[in-house]
C-alpha cells in the first residue's frame, strides 16, 4: 500500500517526503505557506497535480492570518516552479473561491472555504485519475509491455495516477501489463519513485537508463510509450519531463504508440503552441553529484533543463478524465476544455 | 595535460585508474596479466584501442614465465569484455609474434618481441588518430558545436583520441570547435572522462544529460555528433557505448551528420551485420547506485546492456586512419580491410 502524498492532518498539511523514497519513507508536517512553497521548489512534492493540490493546501494554511495574508501565500507559491501550469490553475480556483467570501465573514470562513476547495482539486483529481485510466486501459492490448518515463503515478497525484494510473486501470480490467521505467536523469523519479510505486501494488517492472531506450523498442516488443504531462499548449504540444521528446522520437521511428495521460487542468488554452511554455532550468549541482557519493568539479558548465517539449505530431493520443482525444489536437482540444 | 594512460615503468605496467577520476588521478601498477585483466573488466582502463593496448601489455608480463604462461594470459585477457573487437585483434597481434620466436630461443627473446608489440600497436594507435583526427576535422565547418557521447578521447586510446581526436585535430587547423558531452549514464564515462580531458586542453565544452540531447538538438545549432565504436561490421554497423543509437536516430531526425571515428582495428569484418556483435549486459549495481550515495533496494530488477547498434544508415560517416568511408560502406570498409 502506497503512503497518503498529500494530506491535511489536524491544522497541518502533511507532506511524504519524496526526496528521501525509496530508502526512507517520511513525511513532512508544513504550518505555513513558506515551507509548502520550499517543499516544491526542492521537489520533497512534484508531480504536476500533485503541486497544485500542495499549493491549495498551502494557501489554506494561511487563511487564518486573513486575506492578505492568504493572498500573499498565493503569491508565494506562484514563483516555485514555471512550467507545470496546474500549480497556476489550482491557486486561481482557490482565489476564484476565496472571493465568495464577504469581506466581513469571520476569520474562520476564509479558512474554511480554501481547505474545503483544496479537499474539493484533491478528490477531482483522484476521480479524474480513475475516469482517465479507464479511458487509457481500453487503448493497451490484452497483454502488453510498456515503458514510461519520470513519475506520473499516485505520487505525482491527489492518487491513482495519470500514465501509472492507466497502467492500474489496465490491470483492473483483467489486462496483463509490464512496465518499464526509465531512470529519469538527473533527479532519477523513474528508478526512485516509478519503480518503487510499481512495486508496492505488485506490477511487473524493469529499472533501465534513459539512454536505453532506443535499443529497447528495437530489441523488445514495446506496445506503447505512456507519459504524463506537466502542460500542454492549445495545439496538443506538451512539456513534461526531460527525456520525454526524445522517448516520443524514437516511439514515431519504431511505430510503437506513444501516449500522454494528462487531466484537464494541465491544459494551458491560452498557448497557441509548446514554444510558448516556459521551461525551468534548475541547479547545476542536480547533475554533478557523483553516484555512490562525491562531485563533479565546480568549474564545470552544466546545462540541466527540467522538461522538454514533445511535438503534438508525435502524439497518438492524450488521455484525459473525458476521454482521449486523438488528431487532430487542437479541436479536440478546444471542444474539451469548453465544454 | 593529460597523464600518460597505459605506459610501461620499468618491469611493470602502469594504468591511470578511470574509475577515480575526475577526483583523484591515481595509476595502477600492474605486474602480472590478472591484475590487468582486472583491471579491465572493472573499468579502470576502458575504450575499445586502450583495452587493446592494455592487453598486450598484460601478456608481455607473464612471458618471462614460458610461452604456456603467456598463452593462459593471451586466453585469460580474451574473456575480460565480449564486445570490444580491439581487445581480441591485439590479442591475436601479440600470439601472431610470439610464433615467430623458436621454441629453444632464450626466455628474454619472448619478452622482448610481446613487449615491442604490444609498445607497437599502442604507438600506431597515437599516430592512426592523428590521421583520423586530420580526416575527420575536415568534415567540421570552421566554427562548429559537435555532441559527443562516452569517451573516445586520449583515456580510450594510445593517445590523441578517436572521436575527441576529431575535435583536438580541427582545433589544430585552425577551428572552433565547441562541444556538448553527454554525461553517459550508467557509469557516467562523459562526465567523469570526457569533459574533464577537454577541460584540461582548454576546451569550451558543456555537460548535459542523456535524455537532454534531443532538446539540445532542436533548440541551439548542432554541427556534428562524432562518437568512438566498439566494433564495426562488415556492413557499418557499429557497436559503442548504450545511448549511441539513441543520438544517432536523433541526429537523422534533425539532419545532423552522424561521424563514427574508429581506427581499423575496430572493424570486425568477421561479422555481416551488427545482429552478430555480443552486447556485454553489466551489473544492475552499476545502475543502482544512487547519486550522492546510496543505493536502490536489491529486489529491484534492472536491465543494464553496456553497449547498443548503430545501424548503418544511420551513419554519415566512419572515420578512418586511412580516411573517411562514406555510404555505401560495405564496399568501403571491404576494400580499407583488403589493402
Amino acid at each position: 500500500m502506497l503512503p497518503q502524498v498529500v494530506s491535511w492532518e489536524g491544522n497541518r498539511l502533511s507532506l511524504l517526503d519524496q526526496r528521501r523514497l525509496p530508502s526512507c519513507v517520511e513525511f513532512l508536517k508544513c504550518e505555513a505557506a513558506e515551507e509548502v512553497a520550499v517543499a516544491i521548489e526542492t521537489l520533497a512534492v512534484r508531480g504536476a497535480p500533485a503541486i497544485g493540490i500542495a499549493a491549495a493546501f498551502g494557501v489554506a494554511l494561511e487563511t487564518r492570518g486573513g486575506r492578505a495574508e492568504a493572498l500573499r501565500a498565493v503569491q508565494r507559491l506562484a514563483v516555485t516552479r514555471p512550467t507545470a501550469v496546474n500549480l497556476f490553475w489550482a491557486l486561481r480556483r482557490v482565489e476564484e473561491r476565496m472571493k465568495t467570501v464577504p469581506e466581513d465573514a469571520p476569520g474562520d470562513a476564509l479558512f474554511s472555504v480554501v481547505l474545503e476547495e483544496a479537499k474539493t482539486i484533491q478528490r477531482e483529481d483522484l476521480e479524474g485519475n480513475r475516469a482517465l485510466g479507464r479511458a487509457g486501459a481500453a487503448l493497451l492490448p490484452d497483454d502488453c509491455t510498456v515503458l514510461t518515463h519520470c513519475n506520473a503515478g499516485a505520487l505525482a497525484t491527489g492518487g491513482h495516477g495519470t500514465a501509472l494510473g492507466v497502467i492500474r486501470s489496465a490491470r483492473e480490467a483483467g489486462k496483463t501489463v509490464r512496465v518499464y521505467a526509465c531512470e529519469t536523469r538527473p533527479l532519477l523519479q523513474g528508478a526512485r519513485l516509478t519503480v518503487w510505486e510499481l512495486m508496492q501494488d505488485g506490477f511487473d517492472v524493469t529499472l533501465l537508463c534513459d539512454n536505453m531506450a532506443a535499443s529497447l523498442m528495437k530489441s523488445r516488443r514495446i506496445d506503447a510509450v505512456i507519459v504524463g504531462a506537466d502542460r500542454i499548449a492549445a495545439n496538443g504540444d506538451t512539456a513534461n519531463k526531460i527525456g520525454t521528446y526524445s522517448h516520443a522520437l524514437l516511439a514515431k521511428h519504431f511505430g510503437i504508440p506513444f501516449y500522454v495521460a494528462a487531466p484537464l487542468s494541465t491544459f494551458d488554452a491560452s498557448l497557441s503552441s509548446g514554444e510558448d511554455i516556459p521551461i525551468e532550468e534548475r541547479a547545476a549541482d542536480e547533475v554533478r553529484k557523483l553516484p555512490g557519493g562525491g562531485m563533479l568539479p565546480e568549474e564545470y558548465s552544466i546545462w540541466n533543463p527540467a522538461f522538454d517539449v514533445t511535438d503534438a505530431s508525435l502524439i497518438s493520443a492524450i488521455i484525459t478524465e473525458k476521454s482521449a482525444i486523438v488528431p487532430p489536437f487542437a479541436e479536440g482540444i478546444a471542444s474539451f476544455l469548453s465544454k
